[in-house]
């Protein structure tokens, strides 16, 4: 199989909404990706804190480089999320994800995200279902998924 | 109280994410809210498919909108979401969010998300917390919150 | 395939938890399933309420009867529950199971568990995985899962 | 307030499920609880592997006991558990419930569940909501709650 830095750049290179949040992934192993990215105005609510689809994207990003990083296509069965704690402009949040269970067909991922003073702000898990296509297939065939 | 209407327009005045989406509120009544957007290219991920983030972002949105319209200030504890079909660039996403069980301090709402065929693309449930602060006096001060 | 009710009571048969829960399958069809039973002293806890687990029991009953009753072995992979009111001793709760989304390998249920007043005592969530077994052939051989 | 053991224990000298369960609980701190129980013929479905129920309930009482045993009552508000092994007879299993984040009014909690081979046969996620009522006041004037 591919490195899974090689998986997750190459789903990043295609990713136009992870580029627009200005996601930066900072580690990639097999079940596991670390990303980061600075809240903008542009992604606050009405009461100017990070809107809950902001934590919640960053977040599905790092599971998607996590589980496809195994090799397989993985694609999100069911995510949760519990935001605990309110996120503002110019917050860098990293989003944390590692599996917690791994079976041929399924997986089960904890995201923890962070801000830059290391806490809490939003608790994340999310099951995944590995289809039958591999990434190195993938990527050598440049095929659209 | 205010109309729920007004509570949701106030909210969505100042909500910069909501606007960039493109959201369109159709309809706000107290713990319901209905609510549609159209998927651009920029909201796709990797495989060119709507990122879950999107989806999410919607039905979070809806959620705010139809939780806060009963009055009192709500927010999000715990949501979940379960993507059952893509969307594509140019679909027309609608969430629907309805009350199913409320207390003094809590709240569960359903959100059902349909695409402009009426095929239901995700589905996603959130528990809201009631603070004391009502929407009446936000509104006549003008309050930043 | 099999009658969905020939499929719940083959369950039901070897089923010594739901047995002890003192289940009583009210009606089932293909994706739904109500069932019921009263609560009694030894399913309570500390505070002499129904414990938490006895709903869930009721509910994950009521999702694995209506999802294998569409004629395949379906296994639960995600489930979660809100606990919305307390449920007493000698209290009647009964759990509507229903189909929310369904595809060949995954389906989604909502259940709905309400008192005897019609009352909502907790609100369900269920995905399930379908396996190749089909019912028929389950049934027909006495197979032991 | 008092050793979070006595909260524990105080609890569980009145939770008659738990003892149907035959649960034995290992150690609590605030925010922690182990807590074990063996898998009998009583407990299990129609395929002769523990209930879905069994496992979530024992998961929900460590949660209990980890979250009441901060020294203010707790109560559930939102649970999810995905069931990834399956659980057998005589089995014995172990669920560990961790505070994840905590607030004055909420908490978050993470429940892993094993057996005795030490593999992960649920993963577990709950949240609470903490009451006024301390457990000094309770248990020394004995209320019924």
């Amino acid at each position: 199989m591919p490195n899974p830095d090689i998986i997750a750049q190459a789903m990043y290179a295609k990713d136009s909404y992870s580029q627009w949040l200005g996601i930066n992934i900072l580690e990639t192993k097999k079940g596991y990706c670390r990303a980061e990215m600075t809240v903008r105005e542009e992604m606050t609510n009405g009461f100017k804190i990070a809107h809950g689809g902001i934590t919640y994207s960053l977040a599905d990003s790092a599971l998607a480089f996590a589980s496809n990083a195994e090799g397989r296509l993985a694609v999100s069965i069911e995510t949760s999320i519990s935001h605990t704690q309110a996120v503002h402009i110019a917050d860098v949040i990293t989003a944390e994800a590692t599996v917690m269970n791994s079976s041929p067909k399924l997986a089960i991922y904890d995201v923890k995200i962070t801000n830059q003073n290391n806490e809490v702000v939003a608790l994340f898990k999310g099951t995944v279902y590995r289809k039958s296509d591999d990434w190195d297939t993938i990527i050598k065939n440049d095929i659209n998924l």
